[in-house]
C-alpha cells in the first residue's frame, strides 16, 4: 500500500473512533430534493445517534426509513506539495449508508443520556435530565454503523518524481480542533465542576 | 429576535466569510442512491468551487448538472444549559442548492491558482502550476452562492424559566480550529517561505 495514499478502513474500532471524535455529522437525503443538514450525532454500540423535534421535516422523512448517507469528517492537515496539483489534505472521514430507525419510547432516556455524556463526560448526572414532556417531543433515529467506511490520509508529501529537485517547500500544514477557555453564563454562581475542569486538556 | 436562537443569514458577506474560513465542505447528491462526499472547496465572487478527477463519479454526475445541496459547517462550541434538554451547540453553516456547472477549459487555471491561494495565500506563485496534462485530467466545477442561506448561533445558553435556578454550571465550551506547526519533509532543503511563517497566527 502507498502509505501516501488515502487508507480505506472498515474495522470497527477505527470507524468508532472516527465517531467518537465527532460532534456533528451530515446527513442527506431526499426530500424529494436532496438535503444536506449538519447535526449532533453520538454513538452507542454499532449504531450512530441522532435527534430532533418531532416536528422536524428532517426527523420526519429519515424516520419513515428515507434511504440516507451519512458523512463525518476530521481535517487534520493541508498537504503542501512542490506542485499545485498535488496538493492534498489529511483527514479522517466515514460515510455510512443505509436509513435510519426510530428509538422506541423506552430507549429513549438512555440514548438521550449517552448524548448528554458524549457532550461532556459528568454531564449527564449534572444536568437535568429530560422530562417527560420534552422526551416526547423529541424524536431519536439510530442507523447502524455496521457498513460504515473509513477513510483516512495522515501522511506527507507525495510529489511526482520530476518535481522533487523543484525549490518549493514540502510538508504538512497540521490543524487540530482546539477547545478554548470556559466560558460560564452571566453571574453564574456555580463553581466549573470537575468534569469540565478538564475541558482545555481533554481531546476531542 | 431572540438572541439565543439561531439567526438566518442571506447577505453576501455573512456568507462569503463563512465559506472563506472553509477548506471542506459536503457535497449531497443522488447518483441513484443519496450520496454525502466532503471535498475540498474554494471561492471566487459568487460563486463555491471543487475539483477533482475527470473519472470520479461525482464529478461525472454534478459536471451533468444533477440537483445538489452543498454544506459548510464550523462548530465554535458546546453550549451547556441547566436542562439536557436545553443544550445546543454554537455554529456557522451555509446551505447551497442548486447545480454545479463546469468550468471551461479556459477558466481552469485561473480556477485553480485560486485553489492554491485558498489553501495558503501566496502559494499560488511559489507551487509548480499545473501543466497541460494535469488541467486536462481535471474537472473543475462551480455552483452559485447567490442563493445560499446561512444560519449561525452564536450567544450563551438559553434555559427554560423553571430551570434557571437549578444548581448546575450553565455556559459555553468555545471550540475553534488550531493550526499546529508546519511540519517540513524528511531532508527539506528549502526555508519555510515568507507566506507560511505566520501560519500559526493566522486565522482559518
Amino acid at each position: 500500500m502507498n502509505p501516501t495514499m488515502p487508507i480505506q478502513a472498515d474495522d470497527t474500532a477505527t470507524i468508532h473512533a472516527i465517531v467518537d471524535d465527532a460532534w456533528l455529522c451530515h446527513v442527506a437525503f431526499a426530500c424529494p430534493d436532496v438535503l444536506c443538514m449538519p447535526t449532533v450525532c453520538w454513538r452507542i454500540g454499532d449504531m450512530l445517534y441522532i435527534h430532533g423535534s418531532n416536528g422536524s421535516r428532517m426527523m420526519k422523512h429519515l424516520g419513515g426509513g428515507a434511504p440516507t448517507c451519512v458523512t463525518i469528517t476530521h481535517l487534520d492537515g493541508l498537504v503542501m506539495a512542490r506542485s499545485a496539483f498535488s496538493h492534498s489534505m489529511n483527514y479522517r472521514s466515514v460515510v455510512i449508508h443505509g436509513s435510519f430507525e426510530v428509538v422506541p419510547e423506552a430507549g429513549k432516556p438512555a440514548a438521550l443520556m449517552a448524548l448528554t455524556e458524549h457532550i461532556a463526560k459528568g454531564r449527564g448526572s449534572d444536568a437535568r435530565a429530560a422530562d417527560q414532556n420534552e422526551l416526547k417531543a423529541t424524536t431519536v433515529l439510530r442507523i447502524s454503523l455496521k457498513e460504515a467506511a473509513a477513510k483516512i490520509r495522515n501522511c506527507g508529501v507525495k510529489d511526482k518524481a520530476d518535481d522533487m529537485n523543484l525549490p518549493v517547500w514540502a510538508g504538512v500544514l497540521p490543524i487540530t480542533q482546539q477547545r478554548l477557555a470556559p466560558q460560564p453564563e452571566a453571574d453564574m454562581d456555580v463553581a466549573l465542576p470537575d468534569y469540565l475542569s478538564d475541558w482545555l486538556q481533554s481531546s476531542p
